[in-house]
């Protein structure tokens, strides 16, 4: 029998926690938490209350806050920590990690500035690993309780991604392969923005018919981005694309869609931030994907008015008068 | 200025009513309902109760329980019916209509036996009629509130699909074009069984994870059967297809999902109708899907569950139970 893949999960948030917890389950597998609360709860109780309450962990997940040692053991990294943080948590740890030890990335954002994606992130940080990303409609919440789901291993190495599925995949959390890396993380990324509209929608109380309006045209637009950019458009007809958006949109547990019924009751960007006590993504990114609008030449209609709100130049309520402009009238329904 | 548009929409269910009021805000509209207290009801009190509650419709509204008089004074004539009974409606109106007037239709079932589409039986009922589809994400007590939609209206002849946007249209009700008539009408006909299958991962409480998963996969497998028929997989992408589909599923109003619900708290199929008080279309044309599906030789793993338990072959519980071989592990995630 050969030596048992040790999984090291980088970010005790709610999916790096859940993600460890699935992980787990198959293989030797430690949790690297910041917080040394946090470290002691998952080790002593199997419990991150912060972000998971009383859901039971995997008995035979370990936690540690010693990053280095924890990369030291690593032969699969899997990076949970928020976007932001992903290239500084890297650098910590480039010295850590043996060259070959594969890389996948759990965030869904986009670094300010290089506009780089958290994969991009990853090569740059820990040149020559091979990358992949692990996506899907995956609200953590569920997951961790042992609800079924479905999800994506994207990268462009078959061969790593075969290896990957039996280190996360059970019974209840299904996996397939998609070699669009670049599709399968926008769908990720942008469909934040979407969910951002689409709560905005719920707060302000304006029906289904429309919040299927904006999250199909918003889905029309993430995809003219993405294949602006050189993604498969049938990438965001899939799980990380259209699965992951309605996911996020339905979800009363999601960060994104609770973000914006907060805007649509009058909550500014940072006391929204603050009542959610956990990152928002689509606050974030709604302002580097405008700068990809643009310099793509794509029309955004949708993440233009969500940009407005949370960068204060604009109220949700005029946001949603700005339907005209979002959703202009006849012509041909544009692909 | 020329003599006024007048709109004849045949059948005073929720969706046909909703759609009489839309256009008797903008033409004068004549609408049809076999029931005379219905007719009374219209007339005098500006309500349809049995199936828009307390809606007032517009002022302008008549109704009429004369069908022949009806057609007889129609420039554009709605069929609003149940698909069931399209084919004898439009028999009984044959003589009374010209031969030039366009008509649209708002049903959204398979005929059994045929297995035409609406627009197919409306076709062989009334010859040489230009025909168009309405549809989209409208569930109709929304619309009939007030509350903002879009829809498309499909038909291969643009000019009669420019004609008739101005009847129909308003502030909060935008329509578009889409001349692929057969993917806009599939895309609402096939949706109705997703929503079933959504409405049984509800009843049964799988979590959100599962019905994105499911409506997902859901998606997938309706683009596919759409796309073996002829159709533009875009289509499925748009607002027949996704949005339609996101709509029905995630609302509460929505009969196909109710009746999924119903389903997975053990109701029989007939225990359903009989609750819902309207006709959920999907599980009427489940089996008939099925015949399509073998004959196309497309997979439609999620169909198929929905139809065993229409069918009483099957429970809704044993129907998710068959979730391992509705969505098969691993492999490239298929478009």
């Amino acid at each position: 029998m050969s030596r048992p893949i040790h999984v090291v999960v980088l970010g005790a948030g709610s999916w790096g926690t859940t993600v460890a917890s699935l992980a787990a389950r198959n293989t030797p597998t430690l949790l690297w938490a910041r917080d040394s609360d946090t470290v002691a709860e998952i080790n002593q109780n199997r419990r991150n209350s912060r972000y998971l309450g009383d859901v039971e962990l995997a008995p035979a997940l370990r936690a540690s806050n010693d990053i280095h040692e924890a990369a030291h053991s690593a032969d699969v990294l899997v990076v949970g920590v928020p976007s932001v943080a992903v290239r500084e948590t890297l650098a910590t740890i480039a010295e850590d990690l043996r060259a070959w030890v594969p890389v996948v990335s759990l965030a869904k954002g986009l670094e300010p500035g290089t506009r780089m994606r958290p994969t991009q992130v990853v090569t740059d940080a820990l040149p020559g690993h091979p990358v992949a990303l692990l996506a899907g409609p995956n609200i953590a919440g569920e997951i961790a309780r042992g609800y079924a789901a479905a999800a994506v291993v994207a990268t462009e190495d078959e061969n790593i991604a075969t290896a990957l599925h039996p280190l996360f995949a059970s019974g209840v959390f299904r996996l397939y392969n998609n070699d669009d890396v670049l599709g399968c993380e926008l769908g990720g990324i942008l469909k934040n923005i979407i969910a951002i509209a689409s709560g905005m929608a719920d707060g302000l109380g304006v029906g289904d018919n429309t919040r299927a309006m904006v999250l199909t045209r918003g889905l029309a637009e993430i995809t003219r981005l993405g294949v602006a950019m050189g993604a498969d458009p049938r990438t965001f007809a899939g799980l990380t694309g259209v699965g992951d958006l309605m996911a996020t949109c339905m979800s009363p547990r999601s960060r994104n869609r609770r973000a914006g019924e907060l805007l649509a009751s009058g909550k500014t960007p940072a006391q929204a931030a603050e009542l959610l006590g956990q990152v928002a993504e689509g606050i974030k990114t709604a302002p580097i994907v405008m700068e990809l609008a643009r310099e793509f030449d794509v029309a955004m209609p949708i993440c233009s008015e969500v940009d407005s709100v949370v960068a204060e130049r604009s109220s949700a309520t005029d946001a949603y008068r700005g339907l005209h402009r979002m959703l202009p009238d006849g012509g041909h329904e544009a692909h």
